[in-house]
């Protein structure tokens, strides 16, 4: 598998997700604004990358500050972190890695500035790293919840293209596949960009998982049938009372599955967690391009001139979710409860731990 | 607007929707496979308008047999029509219009076969004029389900194109247009041929009612933030107690609907009515090609080689169903003993409805 995003020679190179899996090709990014572009078009998403490559991107950007007082350095870092957060609204990893980043320069203000810039690049790197490890301790905490035999549906992409390396729904996929379970992956085609269809059926066919394609459409029928055992899905952005914000499409998901009682589960790392928003509906959600809607590849789909509407993502609440795997536990209902303990008991030994422990 | 099917100098032309609407071109039926053809590879679709096309391919075919023995007749035409039959599983109004155009020539055992031949063209020609006429009572009894100002979204395509003219769902929706109520259409797309965003949304503009496309996972996100006032469907088959088989994601779509406390209504003939069938699960389900979910225009959607599974419809349980919407007048629950009572009370009169009385 080509890593979602890596640094090297002062680059940074991102697999563009737009093409794949017809194109395997590599977006370079020399700049801050090369960074913001790749996040803003897409050609790198999935929320734990995009917090990935929000970190590499403030690293890089802060490489070509061009001062060696303090303060002009924090000023200008400021602004840049100001133009990534404006990258995407929903994800919430973005604003925790700009976060974290800031929170770094802000301790460092009696560094000078050479040594900053280095600890900016490591952090970045270690950001990336750590990714992987709460991955693999997501797909080791969610591997009792997948059965023996599960056919397991899934909507969009929350794999190692999501991450970097290995995904939360999909680690989870992964790991059970790993543990030797035999399952079948259902993957949600993911209208309007196919990520479903286009990312994750492709990560599955190369480690040899069964996955089988359908339009979004046919997961309500699917499931009916019987046909499906559990649904999981990632996340985008989670309400400290468990509201989840994902791909736009879970909502219903979670709806058909609750109405046909099997499980639907959320993976996500604690980064995801927005515990300052009380629930679901305050998160912002994303309005992207009708064009993505209304044509294909260059193809108009539609009439001409039609209109459409394109937001991104939905809100599940909580109550559809039976449970979210994070790499510290799984949490259930009620979740204001048992969000606030898994965060609360790291506040009791005085650590933030979206800011620091992760 | 172009008619959807007509018959001129002996060959039966179908205006091609799959090109629709970037190519507006008709389709020349020369013979009765020229128009299973058709049938099958959608170029024409729509229960109703697969009912019409079927009885005009049996009268194009007839004309074709070359004797004037009745028996030789009726057996060539049932063979026609049995290959008819085997042209899509679903529609019910495919085997309602076969079966007409049996019990025609069955009643005329007497005549000579030009006169049957004769009758049988004009049998077509009168299903094609009371598919209209139809369509406008439906639109007439589904009026006054529309409030002023309502957002009414609707799936697939259950329109002038999937009818003779005017449609089900779409000619209920015309209605309230005509009647000077202030509506907005929102069509769901309809992966994975995309009918609600090439067909519905091409014939809305045509006739400057507004309507906006979205994705079909975007429904539940517009219906839970109240965006969305009723959802209404058409129908490829009614059972005996209301469960309706539909393009696939209407199920979910009734799901959603009645979670968020919002009508769920269907528009249909009574030929789609399958009186045999005391369930919805006992419809028969076509799936088609992979092919029309892995691929689109001719690109390669996925990774090469996936697995795809493609339902082409699904059933809604009559209890999600908030009422169905006939030429006859609006059934509700419980759809068991008003579907009765409305077939019933023709039987008391000795005929059978879906056989003669249309």
């Amino acid at each position: 598998m080509i890593p979602t995003i890596r640094w090297e020679d002062n680059c940074i190179y991102i697999i563009d997700q737009r093409n794949l899996p017809r194109e395997k090709e590599c977006l370079v990014c020399h700049t801050l604004q090369d960074v913001i572009t790749a996040i803003k078009e897409m050609a790198i998403r999935g929320a734990p990358a995009i917090g990935v490559a929000a970190a590499m991107g403030l690293a890089l950007g802060s490489q070509s500050i061009k001062t060696g007082k303090y303060g002009v350095f924090r000023r200008r870092f400021l602004e840049m972190a100001q133009q990534m957060k404006s990258a995407r609204p929903t994800a919430a990893n973005l604003r925790w890695a700009i976060e974290r980043m800031i929170k770094l320069v802000e301790r460092m203000h009696n560094k000078n500035v050479e040594e900053i810039k280095e600890a900016v690049r490591n952090e970045s790197r270690i950001i990336l790293e750590r990714d992987i490890e709460i991955n693999l301790k997501i797909g080791h905490n969610g591997l009792e919840l997948i059965p023996d035999r599960a056919t397991i549906l899934t909507h969009c992409n929350a794999g190692a293209l999501a991450t970097c390396g290995y995904g939360t729904a999909l680690g989870i996929i992964r790991a059970a596949y790993e543990a030797g379970k035999d399952i079948h992956v259902i993957a949600d085609e993911t209208r309007p960009l196919l990520q479903g269809m286009r990312l994750t059926a492709f990560e599955l066919m190369e480690e040899n998982i069964p996955v089988t394609v359908i339009v979004d459409s046919a997961a309500g029928y699917l499931i009916r049938k019987k046909m499906i055992d559990l649904v999981i899905i990632g996340a985008d952005r989670i309400a400290s009372n468990g509201d989840v914000a994902n791909k736009i499409g879970s909502y219903q998901l979670a709806v058909i599955a609750k109405e046909n009682k099997i499980p639907f589960y959320v993976a996500s790392p604690l980064s995801t967690f927005d515990l300052d928003l009380k629930k679901g509906d305050l998160i912002p959600i994303e309005e992207r391009e009708p064009g993505e809607v209304i044509s294909f590849a260059g193809h108009q789909l539609g009439p001409e001139g039609v209109d459409a509407f394109n937001p991104a993502f939905d809100i599940t609440p909580s109550r559809y979710i039976s449970a979210i795997i994070t790499e510290k536990g799984v949490l259930q209902s009620p979740y204001k409860s048992s969000i606030r303990n898994l965060f609360g008991a790291r506040d009791d030994r005085g650590k933030d731990i979206r800011g620091k422990g992760r």
